[in-house]
């Protein structure tokens, strides 16, 4: 049997961008969230409009999201996790914020989705790669005869969670734990080598 | 547009593994190819059997391959194409085989076949994941909404580069680039780099 681990990224191995940018960059109108917009599409495009009135551009936000780094412990858990499974990070951020943070974490493969960007550095658009693409890769690696571990932190991973023969919340906040109570939860990176392991020990 | 890079293993990254463990170990019965035995599960039982009979254990042969040690440059060349491109290295090698030069090369996802291998270490059996996994995975990557640039050496590759938006011949012997000129053929990694650049140009 074969394994694939997929992980979310913000809140399992970095930070929450947008909330980290809004904070680090003082716009208080970058704290929004799918709480308080729930439409997804009006919430980026509320972001983007927000970010050119402030006239940041991509790299100033890649120099923010480059100095918050991974988070305490990511890159040793994750260097752990390479050695012990193949690693595909699922996410949907998109690959330009992601990139100074995978630099830090040595460029694993991450699949993701992408924003389009002119000439001047301004955020002209962004592009999702499908819907719910990290169920949707859990589903081709099954038809690759692969099993699949998952992690993630939030409620847009439960579908991934679901879809991989094992489910494990990480850092989860308290609704999603109760409307989930079937995947074991990590509070750290011990727990969560130790749940890594015990769902591979329970898939073989 | 997102874009995947699928690398074959040996003879892009690595050494020919079951070739340089017979020259190492002076087992020349180990030097057998398909070139020699067409029936791939008739060589790879001969090829277990040959080791049960001179007592090689899996930690022997990992030995082995530890000390061959990744191809002049294709650490560099790896490192290079991660900040580029997510990678994916899609080999009909074995994880235990391929272990000791992945832990060389930080660990890039691999998908490749597993061993059956007892207690006392010997290899038993061995698991092909499935039939012409090398394309079935570009394919599952398409689905994905990822284009494609695939390169490999030889002909085995063949399939996985025909079925990649774009293919590259990374030193292949002359047969092969006779009978498939329709792939760029790169002779070392400078140029290997060059080619994944136009690729990309050509996709974009």
């Amino acid at each position: 049997m074969s394994l694939i681990a997929c992980l979310d990224l913000e809140g399992v191995l970095i930070p929450e961008i947008w909330i980290n940018v809004a904070e680090r960059t003082g716009i208080d109108a970058l704290l929004a969230t799918t709480r308080d917009i729930p439409d997804y599409d009006v919430l980026m495009k509320q972001r983007l409009r927000i970010c050119e009135e402030n006239g940041l551009t991509i790299s100033d936000i890649q120099e923010v999201i480059d100095s918050l780094g991974p988070l305490e412990g990511a890159k040793e858990f994750l260097d752990w996790l390479k050695s012990e499974f193949q690693v595909v990070i699922l996410s949907d951020t998109f690959y330009e914020f992601a990139h100074p943070l995978m630099r830090q974490l040595d460029f694993p493969t991450l699949f993701c989705h992408k924003l389009g960007i002119d000439e001047s550095g301004k955020i002209t658009d962004y592009h999702l790669r499908m819907p719910d693409q990290k169920r949707e890769a859990v589903k081709r690696f099954h038809e690759l005869q692969f099993k699949v571990i998952a992690t993630g932190d939030s409620y847009n991973d439960t579908t991934m969670l679901g879809e991989a023969d094992r489910g494990i919340l990480f850092s989860p906040p308290q609704n999603v734990i109760d409307e989930f109570p079937q995947f074991p939860v990590a509070l750290d990176y011990t727990a969560l080598k130790a749940a890594f392991l015990a769902a591979r020990e329970a898939l073989s």
